[in-house]
């Protein structure tokens, strides 16, 4: 037995999540994978993933970790990768890297750092060719203000104002160590914003939670004391809303000694 | 009776072009603007276009000029374009701006220069955030050495090599001023090459088929005498293959005193 880890890159729209969490609805990523491995391998297996995404969340860099048997014959990390993406080839998933690990490598447990990015559409024209891969934003926002105010997010809290009702996690509190938000101008008006948080785990919603809240700033309609008070209040219903699901990417993950 | 420019956004993939080249398929973007427009104003109009993309190419700035006559009531520029806009709300096609022009403007016969852009995907597993918009190349392709042999083509010359043959130019003599070629890694391996030309006009499918040339180049089945012979031959048969349609951009139209 081998322990193999996975960077992986999905169009999250179509799908229920990595892995479900509610009843029905289309399949999971998790499952599209394990199905491919299936196909190519005859081995019935289970991925464990670093960071469970929502339905409709993309990742440029997922990483999951799999024990797969020997093969037939020799295969190497590329032809391993392949043999995946050959199974896969009718959907908007694709394996990135293989890479051996050893069998105390956890794709969640040994993560050390996460990177989210969020985008949102800030002009007067929805989107065309970032259609569902963005969050289009029609009222101008400032950015500068909304960097100023997420300054305040960072650091050890207790961000149970920007967790799911629904978050598993046994504890509230989670250490921030980035969050900044920048602008891209579109040349005919109106711009990509650009939101990219990091920390070692996130609360169910945290990210789409906190940029849903930072838009209130955005708009003027909230300052940097309604931030603190917000965050201070340790109440959902203090924050504002959650951003949609189609302008959030999973990055990167982290791993000691990398 | 007053003349608008707009500048206008498409995903091309779902539509046979600007304007029809041939017999059936889907409808047409110029068709989509027209009819928003017609369901807004009650005009029937028709629009003239800077570069008419073929089935397939995308754009981020392509240009159109349209008559308008007065309106029931008065609406600036920024309310024309939403209220097109609304109108085109269930497609992937958006006007970015409207702006007044005088009666002497045409989008094509006024244009200075016209800007594409085209992407190639060159790695080991497929796209997929960006299918549909990238050209997904898996061998690997040397950039420099396309940037290199690309620089021989700049200048005033006989295209015909890189023409496609229903190309309606009376001349097939044209000026390129820019032809870059560059790459940015990816994290994981492979590469984005990102093609950028410019030239007051082009041939049907010149952009096309001048990367499709290039990636011989880039494979190292071509050298640079190879691109200067496959030039002066002035016959298509002599070039490389049109490169699919997907990873096309007009990205700008340039005016005289902007």
């Amino acid at each position: 037995m081998q322990r193999y880890k996975l960077t992986i890159e999905y169009q999250g729209t179509d799908y229920a999540g990595w892995q479900r969490q509610e009843e029905g609805g289309p399949r999971t990523v998790q499952l599209a994978i394990q199905e491919a491995i299936q196909a190519f391998s005859g081995q019935s297996v289970t991925l464990y993933v670093a960071g469970r995404t929502d339905a409709g969340v993309h990742a440029l860099g997922q990483v999951a970790h799999v024990n797969l048997e020997s093969f037939n014959r020799e295969m190497d990390e590329v032809e391993i990768a392949k043999a995946i993406n050959a199974h896969l080839r009718s959907e908007p998933v694709a394996v990135l890297k293989v890479e051996k690990v050893s069998d105390d490598f956890h794709a969640r447990f040994s993560a050390t750092n996460k990177l989210y990015r969020y985008y949102i559409s800030n002009r007067l024209a929805s989107p065309t060719l970032r259609a569902g891969k963005t969050w289009y934003f029609k009222r101008p926002l400032d950015v500068d203000k909304m960097h100023e105010a997420a300054q305040l997010l960072l650091g050890h809290h207790d961000f149970t104002t920007f967790r799911d009702s629904q978050c598993q996690a046994k504890s509230p509190v989670k250490t921030l160590y980035r969050l900044d938000v920048w602008a891209v101008p579109e040349p005919t008006g109106g711009q990509e914003i650009i939101i990219e948080t990091e920390s070692q785990s996130f609360l169910h919603h945290q990210v789409r939670n906190m940029v849903g809240t930072l838009t209130l700033v955005g708009e003027g309609k909230w300052d940097n004391n309604d931030i603190v008070n917000a965050l201070e209040a340790k109440d959902r219903t203090k924050g504002g809303q959650t951003a949609p699901s189609d302008g959030l990417y999973l990055v990167r993950i982290d791993y000691e000694g990398e």
